[in-house]
């Protein structure tokens, strides 16, 4: 949750927690200085609460959040989400995504694997996930959308991932789901906005990669980042190892990102990510 | 604070805060789940606070802590603790919490310098600060830790920093600062407790060495651990180039220990330390 | 190539390359100055080289390599390994493996996995690579070594990897893959020898955990290291969560090991391991 | 060394070396596949070399370095450089770079500091250090750097080091410093070229600050990078915590690059500097 700062905010909602039966298990609460703004994040146990989960958003909001002017959101530690991979010739993140779901590490499903490659079918069909090949062209990328966008909510899919998705992602793909799409971008951003990060990386002679995952907005390579990490290069790297390289820092960077948000630990104010411990 | 789990904890201590016109600006809480034990640490706004300071930890304790069998410490954050760092003849550690106190870097003074060897007097005659030559033999050595520790005393010394110090301390010194004694040990624990972990780095044949800064208790090498780094070297590193290496990982964890103390964000619970964030 | 260190022996090795018209595309050597021992690795380009590939090596040997008393390997870029992986119930490290050779980031193939448990008969066969089930008791573990030596030679391994096998590996199959067999082990040796070393880490309150990949020798966890990697972690991380980060450190530990040995960058030297750039 | 690639140049060098005596210790070769460039570092025993040190450049010059068009330098390990510290407000690179040459770290000595502001006058007298204030303005800022220049040559300077000097140095000072003048940019290049780079990776949410030591080009913070370094940070860290994190990276990178030079360990070539090991 978060809102303006103002006095008694974070006795008002554990009060409400404790007052109706609930045992606050983990609360990290901070307020950003410069915006005034008061950001929490609250787990509790349900046990003999007194009230219903599916009243508890009523409740809330009405006693709390309303008079707070809060933007809140209430998540449930059963949940599991459902993932959309979109991936295009490389596949390493798509293996390492496939296989922590497929290894019970992470609490989702993956609904389907999206790419514009036919290649990476067999990969999908050997984890038992449906594979959908969407050709794109510049005349067919907006039509080929559509279909994407209306595929993915048939599916129920809580969360894409752009896992080295090579394609630009239109504005109404990004808008249907806000806050959830994530991208891994192959540089440590700012650094390598754009296309081949490690050509231009080679030619820079820097000494670290990196890699970015970021909520996707409508500008590329922008968005709010959720988590980065880097990998100590030398000048006997070609560029082919520093890709190779990446591929590591990319897909351990995305997974982490991955998880934080499927445990709801992330929270994007203005183009910065809140991610709780 | 910290005290066993219970229902309403984190709502009582902020309503407190927020009933006598405190705001809270920062907030971690957890609970343990194997010890069900409650902890958390609560910064707040004093600015109009109804209790005078000097009368805020006597409220505290009547109407929240002793109810809750809590223990607790109060801190004003324009504290400004003295130290006295204790250094044999590896001198990086000394000037590196010479320079951060100095620059302001830290809230905090050296009250003075102590060593077993009268080697860097100068040093902290350039900065300004009082040094003291004790010379320790194993005859002595009770004795000198006695006029050590009735010296910190008349300096107010808070916190004493063993800055890479290689004598072993007594128990009688270590119980004059409990929890307010630290050290830097030149490995990464529990990795080559005790004496010359470099060549036995070496002679191992790690590919990683580390510091580990932890609070002195009467286990050498055992005491609670704050902060740990490492750094990456390679078979062409001799023992000297592993310790000149090591350098510079010692004053970085030491130096991040030592804030995270000033700042009051470590809670000694067993043999763990809580940093908060 | 490593032997006792001599005026020439650069001049010798390279003056050989260069007579029969090879070109030296790298090479890195060093002197151990405790040792006295000379160490080199030296990569040419055989295009037009003057001897044939099938006897480089007797010339070297008689040439060089004999007079010197050098222990020397020679290697083709164009090798292709085969691996035989041994797992028990975590899977982490058998994923990131399989993925790894069926995408093409290595030069090798899996020529079988091997387990103590049925339950990843199933991921082998995803991946198209032979399973074998072996339960281990402590009567029959003897015997079924000596079946999984046979197997092993049958299917031409290379490289054995225990990819988290529990089962301590007795003397026979050690010395059947001398320098050949490569464990990692779930702790930042030699912090942690031995079984569960994330209760330990827990227990001890560090604050980074690691992994270590090395050479698979008699002594338990003693063997020579090729590769270490740690990740940070909290107080607020539980053995369950340790253990979870633990798992992304292992499987790039591991498998960096594995590409320096496939590269052939390693070097043993009693119990240290030299790795190339 | 570096040279246009041919077949025959480490056994011609090697073979100079062994043939007047002298012992290779160290020895690191490779050659860019993209350019064709061969370069070489190599390190020997003098002791007993038949030609007199002297001398040893004319002959490697004449003998092996002419005929095959070679860039080179030689160097005696017994060299001791002479620094002149460039500083302006932050204080935390000279204080670190005093203490490591007074403890005897480097082989170096700090021949002056200089700085913009009369403030660290002090701390430089301290360590017994000449000190020299140069106010800059817009207009005097040529005419300084002259004078800047002349006291640089005076003092027998080897290397500037701009250690958070906030000044941009012209190119006649840059011009008389070829490949001797470090410079500490407080970012992680090529992010956040240019002014106040923690403002700006504050806005943009970064999770990890970095530092760049590069040699110094008439390109602002484009100059060829020896050394990258990153630190971890959170949604919690000001504008003044990421500075105050950011000041230990600095700090760090830059000593380290630093050492390479002074260990002769760095070659440029092109944008992109070689960091032998």
């Amino acid at each position: 949750m978060h809102c303006p700062d103002a006095k008694g905010l974070v006795a008002a909602v554990t009060e409400f927690i404790a007052k109706n039966n609930g045992n606050v298990l983990a609360l990290e609460q901070h307020v950003d200085p410069l915006a005034h703004e008061f950001f929490m994040r609250v787990e509790w146990d349900l046990e003999n609460f007194a009230i219903p989960d599916d009243k508890i958003g009523d409740y809330f909001d009405t006693l709390i959040a309303k008079r707070n002017r809060m933007t809140w959101r209430l998540h449930f530690s059963n949940e599991r989400l459902r993932l959309a991979v979109f991936v295009s010739k490389p596949s390493h993140c798509l293996y390492d995504i496939l296989s922590r779901v497929q290894s019970d590490e992470w609490q989702a499903d993956v609904a389907l694997v999206v790419s514009n490659h036919p290649d990476h079918a067999s990969i999908a069909a050997s984890y038992g996930v449906p594979f959908h090949h969407f050709p794109i062209t510049k005349d067919n990328r907006a039509a080929q959308e559509q279909t994407q966008i209306a595929l993915c909510r048939e599916h129920g899919v809580d969360l894409v991932v752009l896992a080295r998705y090579m394609i630009i992602v239109g504005a109404p793909f990004i808008e249907a789901f806000p806050e959830r799409m994530i991208n891994i971008h192959h540089a440590f951003l700012p650094a390598f906005i754009g296309a081949k990060p490690y050509h231009r990386a080679y030619e820079r002679g820097v000494k670290l990669i990196g890699a970015t995952a970021h909520y996707v907005t409508a500008d590329l390579d922008e968005g709010p980042i959720i988590e980065q990490e880097v990998n100590r290069v030398s000048h006997l790297d070609s560029i082919d190892e520093l890709t190779r390289k990446g591929f590591d820092v990319e897909k351990i960077t995305l997974a982490r990102a991955i998880r934080r948000h499927l445990e709801r630990k992330t929270l994007v104010f203005g183009n910065r990510v809140i991610v709780f411990n």
